[in-house]
């Protein structure tokens, strides 16, 4: 029972053992990452592929041989090879590298203009002389270093037994004159690694953004804090489900699933570590400590840790705060005996990601009131100032993120990102990622669709499609009114891409979930909007996001536009940061400790106020009194 | 340039990728361990093979084919295959399990019946009642488990990840009552395990004393402290080196030595493991944590450090105390996230298997001064009470394991360990073990020889042979005076069984070297012979060891006879009580920071006293005038 499975136009062979195993976990472990929104559930249709040669079972039962109709439509994660397979994979069902927006180097110009206090990573060479061993004085190796560092030091250090394994060979080769390698990270100190002489070698640290749809990895020289690269990826953990909850649900329900998603993330991250040292001309074995932010779900699949109970009432992480990893026992292609650090998280779905942003937002030594959003399938959101903080998660939704939406896609080559209504609906403008041909619409494509879509009176305040508006491109499906962005012959894939009334629904529940998560973390703590002295939305979604019209469809409050601020990628800066100051990454202990979370599916309140964002730009006009002022 | 070796009548191959593997290598790694005294420097001609097809290239350039005289008499240390070969592998040349005398479970029962303080082992379970998260306490699961922890056990405690990716599982399976497996060695203690209840399951332990020639190892229930089993066997790195010295130039002139050798010594535990478990009817998951004592090569080569510099003068070992290593990281067949303490030790010469015995001999704690000697190779010593300690090691040379003596061997089947002389040297009875037909000659044979040699007037005082005396069994080689202890109508090898006048040297300088060592040792401190209250006798070589004979040669002191005291295998014990005590575990960290180490080889006292003893019993008579009395 062991049968192969052969991808084309690859060539590519994997060996399927298990009768449990799909076409999609074959196509995943020969690194062939198909697009996926479901999970493996089989509803989202994207990892369609055709059947080449042999037959497979679907989960319903049902056969379906080579050569046969149904044979070109075979969904991968539903299909169990009951003999030798040939698969052709389709382009349009590949993940491909390219297609994610990942921001280039250079705009992270500004990131690395920000400064820190001072320069205290947390690993550093300690240049060291130790009195040479005579006969008179004979202690070990480690105990005359470790001697030499108390003594310059003054506190206990640790050792880790890669290091011993170093230090007879080093201490004689650098003649007594030696650099200890120290991860500075923990109470006790613990050296990791060791060179001749008392000029260190280069030391490099490594900040990942541990995303669910991406991953952002940034090479640092730990002596200059100079940033020597920043490659992103997709995450691979991709192909097993789109967004948080349908990982955890894979992790949960899959046996193994656990692992091949942390081995998934694992990969993803060596494939970047590959190409940053190679550009960057350093060997792997200059990393010597890895800082990650991500959101719990991503934090636990990356340390290998069932994140099941994340999704289950009362939401339990398996932990908030991590002990620092062995970078051998991860798997990760740098120093073996190096660390790995992951920021500490808040609760279920409050992680390391949004403490970083909070502490490189500076809420924790800000006298003014700050409101930190990272807008994603979650909303997380932190609100506060150095004397309070509050953290909650509003479940959007994956809207934002293409999902849910008929042609919702990832900010991907070819996604309209920006739309513009003319003629009362007749004509439509639109502007997609690489000016590609259209394929879909992305989450800022969205918002700001939708907002047009308002302007121009084609939907009413409470979201419905006007029926005779726009004759041409308004239309009825099976489904209901339906609007078309693009025609058929304009497309990349030759097929209309609409708005239909069932997307929209989607959409302004995930906006009037944000907009009331923040009323409900403003009604804790006794303020109102106006008392927001800064909202500074992050992630890479805030870099399409167009700002006038999230607040006309009432998703973000209406502020001053000075008081806005779009901060980037800041679980990336604050691993960055994490990783070049122990005070930073101390702040994040801190406050990860310190905030008050605000659970949002608990009582009334939160609930109440979505139910009042259901209309655009809110039920409450006086709200948004300002707009347009 | 690879070739294929194939070891008979094992039927066993193994593969030869470099041009610098010998036939001793090969055979080592496929599990046949050969007899070796001289560390692979083709001296001493224990490890013949017989070439039975192929040829091979000999250290000297010389090719020997097979079907030739030459191929009869292969060393296999020397001996580089030029294409496949195949080797016989005599039985006289293999050291096989059943040769090596260790003791059996029975003689381990006083062992057990020695109490501790308190049972207060490095691993042992905590019974936590956790309270159940809800969403109003919300905490993750191990910040919930650490605060109970911290609660009940009012210190800090951190978590290894293979313990955290079971904690999720284990609380829910435990309906929120668990157990904490706690490896308490360190400052803070750490959370290797799980497990769901409140009732812990069996923990075991690992005590093992790793000797240069056999390991022992011994299976502890935790929470009893009872011995599960002990077993022993040859420590596998023997194919690599007959004693410390061989095996440490091993590691440091050959490639890859120490990893090897690192590996032998793995391997040779895993294999006491697996029948310990499979006899106690455990888990190998079952074993939590291993205490290992050893002398410092021995402790280096199993943590897989290279121990050059323990044999270049200052003598520097790379550790005396060292960190708990990772079960894993190791590769001990124990539970993978469990610990490996290495006892800690003095100097170079000295190491944590005297330091452990030093405590179970409870110098630490006496009032009376006490000596604890380990004669072996480096015939290590220390002695002292509650107040001060002294230890030095004697370089006694191999010669009580039967190294550099012609037919000498180490305490196997068919060794003669004890001898009697009669009728002036005309008959000579002797005892050998396992009552076999004799092959050699052991340490306790061995001073017991030369004391019987001299008691029958066939050499004198200087230790010279008498040349007349005993006409039929004294006879003269080409090296000089032999005496024949069997002759080969007798022996097991048909060979005749003699003790040499460069036997007798090299047993003369050994027996000195260790009276030389206790005189030094008490002019430092300034004490008497007579001063000492007790002698304590460890090791295995102690059981077969005649008090009297030592004496006699000048060996041991003469001290009445109720100051000795053997005491068996102090090194295991002390591993054992280290399992079971982390107050004995301390104290022994405590005592060799204390211990004041006597470098023998710096200074002249050691060697005036070593000149003087090298007479039998010694040169100035008055120091035995107790003999006989």
């Amino acid at each position: 029972m062991a049968y192969s499975v052969t991808f084309l136009p690859d060539n590519k062979e994997y060996r399927i053992n298990s009768d449990k195993e799909t076409i999609l976990d074959g196509a995943a472990r020969t690194g062939i990452v198909l697009q996926g929104m479901c999970g493996g559930a089989g509803t989202c249709g994207r990892c369609r592929v055709i059947l080449k040669g042999g037959s497979v079972r679907l989960d319903n039962g049902e056969i379906v041989f080579a050569g046969s109709t149904a044979a070109q439509n075979v969904l991968a994660c539903s299909a169990y090879p009951i003999e030798d397979v040939v698969i052709e994979v389709p382009e349009t069902s590949r993940l491909k590298e390219h297609q994610i927006k990942v921001s280039d180097d250079s705009s992270w110009a500004d990131d690395t203009s920000l400064t820190l206090d001072s320069l205290a990573p947390l690993f550093h060479w300690i240049p060291l002389k130790v009195p040479e061993a005579t006969l008179d004085d004979f202690e070990g190796d480690w105990e005359r270093c470790r001697r030499q560092l108390v003594k310059e030091r003054g506190r206990a250090v640790r050792i880790e037994l890669e290091a011993l394994r170093k230090l007879p060979v080093v201490l004689r080769q650098g003649d007594w004159q030696i650099s200890c390698g120290v991860f500075g990270n923990e109470n006790v100190p613990v050296v990791i690694d060791f060179a001749p002489g008392v000029n260190p070698p280069l030391s490099c640290g490594l900040a990942v953004d541990v995303g669910t749809t991406s991953i952002v990895a940034q090479l640092v020289d730990l002596k200059t804090g100079c940033v020597l690269g920043t490659a992103g990826t997709f995450n691979r953990q991709a192909a097993y489900g789109y967004d948080v909850i349908s990982r955890i649900v894979y992790a949960a329900e899959v046996p193994g699933g656990t692992r091949r998603l942390h081995e998934a993330a694992v990969d993803t991250i060596n494939n970047l570590i590959t190409g940053l040292i190679n550009r960057a001309g350093v060997a792997y074995e200059d990393i010597k400590v890895t800082v990650c932010a991500g959101n719990p779900a991503m934090t636990h699949l990356l340390a290998g840790v069932d994140p099941s109970h994340i999704r289950i009432e009362p939401y339990i992480t398996a932990a908030n705060s991590w002990p620092a990893l062995d970078a051998k026992d991860l798997g990760l292609r740098m120093y073996p005996a190096g660390k790995v650090v992951l920021l500490p998280g808040v609760a279920g779905y409050v992680g390391g990601d949004i403490v970083a942003g909070a502490v490189v937002a500076g809420l924790n030594r800000s006298e003014q009131v700050k409101l930190l959003i990272d807008i994603g399938t979650n909303g997380e959101m932190i609100m506060g100032n150095n004397e309070w903080m509050v953290a909650c998660a509003c479940s959007a939704g994956p809207a934002f993120e293409g999902g849910g939406i008929g042609c919702g896609m990832r900010a991907m080559s070819g996604a309209i990102e920006k739309v513009e209504i003319h003629d009362g609906g007749e004509h439509v403008r639109y502007q997609t990622i690489d000016c590609k041909p259209p394929v879909g619409v992305c989450g800022s494509g969205l918002i700001n669709g939708l907002a047009a879509l308002h302007r121009a009176g084609l939907i009413d305040r409470s979201g419905r499609l006007v029926r005779h508006a726009a004759p041409s491109r308004m239309r009825r499906s099976t489904a209901g009114l339906e609007f078309v962005l693009a025609f058929a012959g304009e497309t990349g894939h030759g097929k209309d891409i609409v708005i239909s009334q069932s997307d929209i629904d989607n959409l302004i529940r995930a906006k009037a979930a944000i907009f009331a998560g923040i009323q409900t973390m403003l009604n804790l703590t006794g303020l109102n909007l106006e008392d927001i002295d800064r909202v500074m939305v992050a992630g890479g979604f805030g870099r399409y996001l167009g700002l006038e019209d999230a607040v006309a469809i009432g998703m973000l409050p209406p502020l001053p536009r000075e008081r806005y601020e779009f901060i980037g990628n800041t679980a990336l800066k604050g691993a960055r940061h994490a990783l070049l100051s122990r005070v930073i990454r101390k702040e994040m202990d801190t406050l990860a400790r310190q905030v008050t979370y605000l659970d949002l599916s608990s009582g009334n309140e939160f609930m109440e106020a979505f139910t009042a964002g259901l209309f655009i730009p809110h039920t409450d006009l006086s709200l948004f009194s300002s707009i347009g002022k």
